[in-house]
């Protein structure tokens, strides 16, 4: 039997403020491009199976009811009655919140409040340049205001994190741009570009990794299935390996996000470089009753100390609730096996278990800092 | 127990009409290039042993039995009752037949009678256009002559499929061609070519999916391992996106046959895109012992309203057999599994296995309408 | 229960003659670029609780003890009683070694007599140039004795192998090189290097490729996570099609090592190519408890006459000893899921296994020939 007292949800965004209806929880639940196809619905996914199957119990309904059942008790509970309920049986004791999604999100105070739990923000190294240029009149203020804003979040932030894959592709140059580039790629975008417009271009993208990495904050890397983008392979985390070779012995921490279906090569990284982590937990929300399975690739060739747990949830509290009770059956299975196999020894089981399920996080974003 | 009463097939061939011997039968159990090395044989195989599992007892013998042995009592009984046999075993009631395929092949008529089952066609529209082009002396009526098969096939056959990336990969650019570079290529196509011509060329490819997607039949495109192409990652059902982004919206359904061993990838694009479906069950007939895997790996992200059962069944109606066997075993394993491990609730496990088995296909094909 | 008496390793490499202290010993676990992150271990890891289940009850301890308590009993027994016994209790009775790495490693010889087992000898193309290129003092005279040099290593040794996807990629155009090109790479590169210098031109590689081609002997082909490289994805044996098409029917075995994560594409050309070959048994050293797993994956699509073990091991006794193990269990298990499961008749399970262990590579290398 392999516990996991307790779970440090290294990637996840905030839940919705706003009551749900059926059609709008249903839309929360997958990211697709467009409405469901006529004559099916997105509760028919692995998602929607494994909310069905953990969070009804939380609020008081037996596993598997339907979905209009379930959302029918949920608007009986209230939005914040049902958050509370949900992300206190998730079993996460500290959320790492990435605050740079637009919607109307809960904030990192705000999930510590719901969830009894501790938490702390990542900052989304996209959103932090576009509000710098909403409010920078120049080209010269925005790259001066930039570089303070990246200073003073390094400050309070546990991580950084950047979308660079899913707005441009990994294959970008691994040098960090040369102050000119940066400037002529600064003076074009700002020439261009409306207020709210999105950062795509792939030297800025680059200006932002390298200015991540000087901070020495861990730098979180959107890989694989993390966000609908323009072509999923352009996400294929070994597109990092030049990157990841130009940022070996800086003493910055790189964690590789979601993966899947990379998430073997993710693993590789993270084998072969010692600055590279891999996260496992976003792909499970995704895979549901695979997760042991999807788990189990990780494993394959991650150093044990090199994966972190995390849900990569965003807007429903159910998302949670599902990647933290995914990650630990799947675990528990995973490595419970090994040991009746007689694989692994308990002790090392029990061992390998904490630190993915929080020390390693614990570890990397120097959570027991005073 | 999950149960799939009737099985849709909606993607196979005919069977061959002649006798075989030992050679001849292990020539069709794969697509090779060239024959088995020395001191093998391709019976070694996932497929070969599938065969050997699944039909012996249909014809009277008792499982793996020795290759000799089955060929010699599959002589004896004849191609034609051995044929009966097979494919009224099979447990498939409906065929969805691509009659584009060279050789001597039963039609999906005979595929009704031989298998006591209904049959439809599937139209391969590379092979519409190369029979177009042999009856069409110049390029401006081969292009008229094109547009009028199209629409005639539209009215008949259930599908159109295409082997577009078997033939150039699917890399393909995602926009129509306009009507002066489609002429163009024809121009170059038609001066070039001798009767029974390959048609390869990249801007025709696109002008025949373009062709077929303005019909609003669903188009079914091979990717992954369907037949021997070029080489194999040119058919990553990934270099598709931009095609698909294309044709969103247009209410045209696409269908990913194949996919294995990108068949995640496959997944992933049903997962994002509504009009996008994948096939399942092809890659079963190579993997054999392996199918329960394969088909679980596609249940990882498509959602289960948009993956369609097929066998991919070509000339031996052993393959039927082992496609639609493998199918339904590797179905209940997976299901019963999940159910039994209480992830799934049994009647959601018998409502996906009858929506996989048969249920979604009939939707995507109108094969209820009158 | 399938038995797998006898085990033909048919790629690995010499031990390390020196004693090694727990550094030392952690550092040949894996191939890493720097050593361990803080605050982790490569014991750690799938590879390092392998070695702790298997080796420590070889050398008379408990399964899964401390890393430093199996080490000081290693010191104790000395390296060479520990090799041997380490060796001894493998199961391997034939070693196919490479001899082309640097490091003061064991040649065939002593492999053979420390082991107790057969030793034959593997040729690495890249070294051999190298080495002929260090002792050549004109270009002419190099290319003349590379020729010489191949044309006597295919007398005494089983196979070439070749590094080529690792120092350059495996996109090589697939055709043998042209004299005046081979003259030309090979002017410049004689031109620009020092002693020591490592054979990376394109030009050469493939020269190299096609000299081994020619003289018979199978060849081996590092694809996948076989070596530290410059990018993995450059490594995937699907970027070898042309080149495997354009050897074809040349009557010289094509044999693809390691291939993980890339297996399923490797296994997939030995199932389309009579002459090509995949390895199984390297991977599952790196991948440990998930052996069976990817055992299985290349057991989808591979001939079984044309899947071959190894374990690919390199310094350590105890990786020969891990390979060995695993490969053993997982075949085991797999082959044995099977039978029970009905899909396979014993008979085969057996029989396909004694082809696996050792049988495909006595034939591939002409192991038996007098």
């Amino acid at each position: 039997m392999i516990e996991t007292p307790s779970l440090v949800d290294q990637y996840c965004h905030g839940v919705l403020r706003t009551e749900l209806g059926l059609g709008t929880f249903e839309a929360h639940l997958s990211h697709t491009e467009g409405p469901p196809a006529p004559g099916t619905t997105l509760f028919d996914t692995q998602t929607g199976f494994a909310v069905r199957r953990w969070c009804p119990p939380l609020l008081g309904l037996e596993p598997h009811c339907a979905p209009a059942r379930y959302l029918a008790r949920r608007r009986e509970l209230g939005v914040l009655e049902s958050g509370r309920r949900l992300l206190r049986g998730s079993g996460i004791t500290t959320y790492l919140v990435d605050t740079g999604l637009p919607g109307d999100l809960t904030q990192p105070g705000e999930m510590a409040g719901t969830g009894a739990a501790e938490a702390r923000e990542i900052v989304r190294l996209e959103l932090l340049a576009e509000q710098v240029a909403d409010t920078s009149g120049t080209v010269e203020s925005f790259l001066a205001n930039l570089a303070e804003s990246v200073h003073a979040a390094a400050a309070h932030a546990v991580a950084f994190t950047s979308v660079a894959g899913v707005r441009h592709g990994l294959a970008l140059a691994p040098e960090p741009p040369g102050p000119g580039e940066v400037r002529g790629a600064a003076d074009r975008w700002f020439a261009g570009r409306g207020v709210g417009a999105e950062l795509s271009d792939p030297v800025l993208l680059r200006h932002l990794l390298w200015s991540a990495v000087a901070s020495g904050l861990p730098l979180q890397l959107h890989a694989g299935l993390g966000a609908p983008g323009l072509r999923n392979d352009r996400t294929d985390p070994i597109l990092l390996t030049d990157f990841v070779r130009a940022t070996a012995g800086l003493r910055t921490d790189l964690v590789l996000l979601h993966g899947y279906p990379y998430h073997r090569q993710a693993a590789h990284l993270a084998g072969v470089f010692p600055h590279v982590h891999v996260d496992c937990g976003a792909a499970l929300v995704r895979t549901g009753a695979r997760a042991a399975t999807v788990l189990a690739e990780i494993l394959e060739l991650a150093p044990f100390g090199k994966i972190l747990f995390s849900t990569g949830a965003r807007g429903l509290p159910e998302l949670h609730v599902v990647g933290a009770r995914l990650f630990r059956e799947a675990l528990g299975r995973v490595l419970g096996t090994w040991v009746a196999e007689g694989a692994w020894s308990l002790a090392d089981a029990q061992r390998v278990a904490g630190m993915l399920a929080s020390g390693n996080a614990r570890r990397v974003y120097g959570l027991d800092r005073p």
